[in-house]
């Protein structure tokens, strides 16, 4: 058999990028009700929502009121996404958050215009200086994502040698501070990564540095999500970005129907890293519970398999 | 790399297993059309329908109408579930069809008698017949489907040396009658299986005759029918049922809520395979074009991703 991990981390997005998505504007009391269902599950991490502009994302104009509004609970890390400075600073200043520092690389022109307004060399640039503001802010740099890293919807094939790149830049940074090496998360932005090429690619990023902790943030646009996880634990990666219910999807990835487009599902993962004998540390039940009650607030059918079908009972 | 075989072959059990499992009852015209469109995108084999009991699977009474509207493809065999003899009788009578000569061995009790009306042993029996009448009607013994094959819901736990014993005893019908042997199926009846478990259990038949190609039979019940789809390919197997837009599920299954215990999309699971440079012979736009009829057709939204998301255009 493979040499499997023995215990997974999961870091739940659904409150952030499930909700993103929605053209419908849900209130900060029902959302930070599930992020309490969420944490109350076990769950180590719970991305509450995004401090960005609220021009572009209406959505998340109310962040602050869903931190203001969560019961926090001993054991679960309550985070937050920003795209600049300004919005790590709103970040900084919401109640029951912590500050994961976290840098952000892109691979391709057309999406970093779009999703970040700026160049791919221009945002690294700023990366560099995020990192010097975690220092100042004794926040620890621990996250480099690696944005379309398996390909984008604009620009089509991403090379492979362009995500190894990110990647030596944002270890460099940590190298040039003398900082511990961050975990560096390939995120599969649009879903188009496939198993094979998920190994590929992990397996280049050990290469270039066997001792930095490697995740994945994975979407099921195209049905190849759970295979994907599944290369990726074959290959030791004991960390996952997924979303309760199977939620999410970015509002600029370019996709027919973004409802289709979700991140992996939080509990169906969960459910089969247990089947295998990988550690969670998660409450499945609470975890279903949670997702029908996402399901209840967005008040459609979500993309979540087990929540539906249910637990074996025999 | 893993060894990855270099062509699969998909089985589409959408017409079958997909709308036995409704309540409504879909016209003979509308299912020969989406047969027809399956056929059209290059699959080798489409199963039709199922000559079983009337009273227990209504929708499925007028299999042989569509048998007869179906515009025949060269190159696509047209074939039919039967549960007993009766039920080959009937299908050996419609036009259209090829007879692919298969047996069917339970590992429960349970989910014997309740498929099938009787004993695991009085069905094993009556497999030997079957056998015999294919060979006395010139129809090769082709395949043994070993049912719930990685858990019942009935029972639990399949024992895996049950599994065992029940492909044993498929091999040995062929051995007693110096016919090839049949190729064995597992059929994840129920959505029971894991990766790790879809290898163990491969691994258990090669080592029991090295000599019989191995096909599965897959749910997405539970969410992780790519992953186990993905763990067979790794272990070199090259023949997967499915169904079109994730269509399908037991009737006699036992889930919370049926409509998510279908089968793996095929055109998902296609387009897995054709991203890592396995070959189908399936012409993807086109399985898309017969997805998007199927939900048309049925009136609701179905599970499949790409059908939706649609395939990359960069």
């Amino acid at each position: 058999m493979s040499d499997l991990p023995k215990r997974v981390v999961f870091h739940e997005e659904g409150p952030r990028e499930g909700f993103q998505i929605e053209r419908q504007q849900f209130s900060a009391k029902d959302r930070a009700e599930l992020v309490d269902a969420l944490a109350a599950s076990g769950l180590e991490q719970v991305q509450v929502g995004s401090f960005v502009s609220p021009k572009a994302i209406p959505t998340m104009a109310d962040t602050r009121d869903v931190f203001a509004a969560i019961n926090p609970r001993s054991g679960t890390r309550y985070t937050a996404l920003w795209l600049n400075e300004n919005g790590y600073r709103r970040a900084a200043d919401a109640p029951n958050i912590t500050l994961d520092g976290k840098i952000l690389l892109y691979t391709t022109e057309p999406f970093s215009q779009r999703n970040n307004g700026c160049s791919v060399e221009e945002m690294r640039r700023r990366q560099s200086d995020w990192v010097d503001l975690y220092v100042g802010d004794g926040v620890v740099y621990e996250q480099a994502y690696v944005l379309t890293a398996f390909g984008c919807n604009f620009q089509g094939e991403v090379p492979l040698s362009d995500v190894v790149e990110s990647a030596d830049y944002a270890l460099q940074l940590a190298r040039d501070r003398s900082l511990p090496l961050p975990r560096i998360v390939l995120a599969d932005t649009v879903g188009r990564a496939n198993p094979e090429e998920i190994k590929r690619r992990i397996g280049a990023i050990r290469d270039l540095e066997p001792n930095a902790p490697i995740g994945l943030h994975l979407h099921d646009t195209r049905g190849m999500g759970a295979a994907n996880l599944y290369a990726a634990l074959e290959m030791g990666v004991d960390m996952f970005d997924s979303s309760i219910a199977g939620l999410g999807g970015c509002p600029y990835a370019k996709h027919a129907n973004t409802h289709g487009a979700g991140n992996i599902c939080t509990e169906d993962m969960v459910l089969m890293c247990s089947e295998m004998g990988i550690e969670t540390g998660i409450d499945l039940p609470a975890l279903i519970e949670a997702a029908l009650m996402a399901e209840r607030i967005i008040g459609r059918p979500l993309a979540g398999k087990l929540m539906h079908t249910g637990l074996a009972t025999n």
